[in-house]
């Protein structure tokens, strides 16, 4: 336990120590419970993997999990697994809950972006029973030290009448310091200037009396891989470099670049790479997640500061951020939610916003989140906020899917996620579409030309020339504009 | 003379007085020309009547109008008359201009919200020829005494490079200390605490040098009306006001109430009446416009503080404003829209905002712009800010339109403003559907059951059922979600 005593300064503290088991005891039925990581690492696993067994032995439980952001498999598919959850708030993460939502058996209700825990604070979503948060410790005033994720802990810390704190043992002491911890008020957020100052404290404050048990965890992350380079991924990341050329040449843009966010997933990774190993150099980002690829740009010495809310890296790359940590901690910060996707920052940091997406139209709009307008994927989470802020708002992806049988590039999308308003440029390995400045028709044409897959731009377009004889400001046919998905269902197939 | 002497304080300036036919002859073709206003007040009328006239007369000139929201018929009309408007940038005040866009001969780009003359400081849309504000004077030091609007001139007049200041002698010098003029910049905007409190200066400031023509104009204002309160006003306030009630209930709110928008519009206007009228009192607007109904709260002795970017009254309304101009002034303030519009402060001061709309679909989506998806009424301007900042995301309006036959709540709406994710509230005559924490499924059955007009209930409800049979997050059968928009199309109805 000599560890143990390191790692709980708070005194007092040192008996609230339980097993993994005792915590899961803690649960009932209908709890609204919140918790904060993404898909890879950051949220509390012991805890929720014993309620799992719990409710596997005993069943009769269901809780509303909330945290703004997607999480791994074994907080979302372990419970989904035992039927027990009954809402996910938030986004998903695990495929599992993701099947069981578009089963129609879990109800899913998306966050507003960064605005989730606020409106949580604000009573909107009732009150909140238990808050679960990885820590690497306890101060001697026993406030919580984070493990690799601020994310939306404060606000849940806060807003929860019980706690348990799970001390991750593999996530080192030596992280304190990396984090800047503040809630939202009635002043202005006070990061100006150098991002890397901070604004706040080390710590998540909270009421000692509320925490109700500390479960000790030494559970390793799962192996897990981003995949390598691939050629969609360079296409798209080096029409993203000319493009940036472009607007410097064209004094739109100075170097260095303003601070970079890139959402995450194999695609945007790849991309990310693209645009580190460019002849761009002294990178800033600013992003919810911080990846692999971020890592790999720092590593190479071509990155000024990153700030994000949490990391999200892979085993290969926690190892050697571990091995670095020192260096790392003075170039990088993790904020809260409600700071990091704040429009606010956003806005005053001017960050170019690139981010995945599934569909896009020939109007400019984008579906991030549902399959034919219906299932649901992961949800929008910081695309949210950043789209709608960035400086730039861009969008990238493939411009075909399942073999080619499906356009990403439609008439209209099936979900709007992104209006017309918040998205400037469109990138498909295909060609970049640069809509700033065009008409609904100058913007579809664009699209069909620089976006599409050369298999569906005489659909597109011959589905555009008819539209455009319709009287109106948007060129559409409102009996047609489905009538590629319709032809997808209808023969598995978008093609003629 | 001696009025404008007063007014010139500038004495430089006074050799710049030319006639509007003389600031007419200024314009060349091709020129982007971008100006501030409202469709009742704020924006030079003389000079652009010049303008339509010479165009009239010589033909061959054709610009691009900029102006973030709509502007009055006696700008846009008398241009779009004359076939001298290229490209609309902003929105659209003046139904023949309208005419002309639906038609597909003249361009016609939204602006995104208040961050339009941002854009266009960075470059986006080329450079800005001409800025054509109208004023009340003219400092010593030769800066712009505004007149009614502040809105998006700070940015016109440092982007353009030739600026015509039309002095109105119906505005009086006496406006002068209602504005407070700043641009954005790389620190917060320092609206905190009393919003009354000037961040800026009350002028906008411009090199002297870039002003080429003075025009001096006495051109009153057009009598209009707001109309009388209505049966479909009355109810969707007091539905706002009885949910206001129940939050303070239930301890999301606190009395005085947050500052409120309410978009423009007749409807709008009878809801604010209706929310005035109310028990609640210590009222506080933050809107893009003031309107005549925030003034006759004013009048009635339940205002604390008013803060937006341009008044926006009727001819009687202005001039009981003028005759209690002191007291307005000390309880308004006219800021630039970057600041007025900003997320920053939208969100600091915690604004509920009221917006009406088009069509409402099922799933909480918005249609603010476009009729059918294709033709634009005026643009979605402040909703696009207030909407997706707001503490309470809340559009209202009728259950259906021309005369019952269509359903302003439908399967999907045919085109999307505002995301399921920007919109808390929706209220109809018929009720109020609290969105807040409900899945699809349940925001369908809401909305159907709150605020859809029983005629076309039991459409939506078998749409609803056979939809929810469908696998997915969402209940949505693609190819009959746009159903009601066809029939409409085929029979001039959408009912059976």
């Amino acid at each position: 336990m000599g560890d143990i005593r390191e790692r709980i300064r708070h005194l007092g503290s040192l008996d609230k120590i339980i097993t993994a088991d005792a915590a899961a005891a803690l649960f009932r039925d209908g709890m609204k419970v919140a918790t904060s990581g993404n898909p890879l690492m950051g949220y509390p696993r012991a805890t929720f993997r014993a309620l799992s067994e719990r409710i596997k032995k005993e069943g009769g439980i269901k809780i509303d999990l909330l945290c703004a952001g997607p999480l791994g498999s074994e907080v979302e598919d372990v419970l989904a697994d035992v039927g027990g959850i009954r809402t996910r708030i938030g986004a998903i993460g695990g495929e599992k809950l993701r099947g069981a939502i578009n089963r129609g058996e879990v109800k899913f209700i998306e966050g507003k972006g960064g605005q989730l825990p606020l409106q949580v604070k604000r009573g909107w979503y009732g009150p909140v029973d238990m808050a679960v948060v990885e820590a690497v410790g306890l101060t001697e005033e026993g406030h919580i030290i984070p493990s690799t994720a601020v994310y939306d802990s404060p606000e849940w810390l806060e807003a929860a009448s019980a706690v348990i704190v799970e001390i991750n043992l593999n996530r080192p002491l030596g992280l304190e310091g990396l984090h800047d911890v503040c809630q939202r008020g009635a002043d202005p957020i006070p990061v100006v200037g150098n991002p890397l100052k901070r604004i706040g404290v080390p710590y998540f404050s909270v009421d000692p009396m509320k925490i109700i048990g500390i479960v000790v965890s030494d559970l390793a992350d799962k192996p897990s891989g981003e995949g390598k380079p691939d050629r969609m991924g360079d296409e798209i990341g080096l029409h993203l470099v000319d493009f940036f050329h472009r607007e410097v040449a064209a004094g739109r843009l100075r170097e260095p670049l303003p601070p970079i966010e890139l959402g995450v997933g194999e695609l945007a990774g790849h991309v990310m790479r693209k645009i580190g190993a460019s002849d761009f150099t002294n990178f800033r980002f600013h992003l919810p997640a911080i990846t692999d690829p971020v890592l790999e740009i720092v590593e190479a010495g071509k990155v000024e500061w990153v700030s994000g809310m949490a990391l999200r890296l892979t085993p290969g790359a926690w190892g050697r951020f571990l091995k670095d940590l020192e260096r790392y901690k003075k170039c990088m910060v993790l904020r809260p939610v409600t700071i990091c996707n704040s429009p606010e920052v956003i806005q005053r940091f001017g960050v170019i916003a690139i981010n995945g997406c599934l569909e896009m139209d020939i109007q400019g709009q984008v579906n991030s989140s549902h399959v034919l307008g219906a299932k649901i994927l992961t949800g929008i989470a910081g695309s949210y906020d950043f789209s709608r802020n960035g400086l730039y708002s861009i969008f990238v992806g493939p411009s075909t899917a399942k073999g080619g049988k499906i356009s990403a590039i439609v008439p209209m999308v099936s979900h709007v996620d992104h209006t017309e308003h918040d998205v400037d440029i469109l990138v498909t390995e295909q060609g970049l579409a640069d809509l700033r400045g065009l008409d609904p028709r100058e913007k579809a044409e664009t699209i069909i030309r620089q976006c599409a897959h050369p298999d569906f731009r005489e659909m597109l377009s011959d589905y555009l020339e008819r539209a455009k004889k319709e009287p109106g400001h948007i060129p559409v046919l409102m009996e047609e504009a489905g009538s590629f998905h319709a032809k997808l269902r209808q023969t598995g197939s978008m093609k003629k």
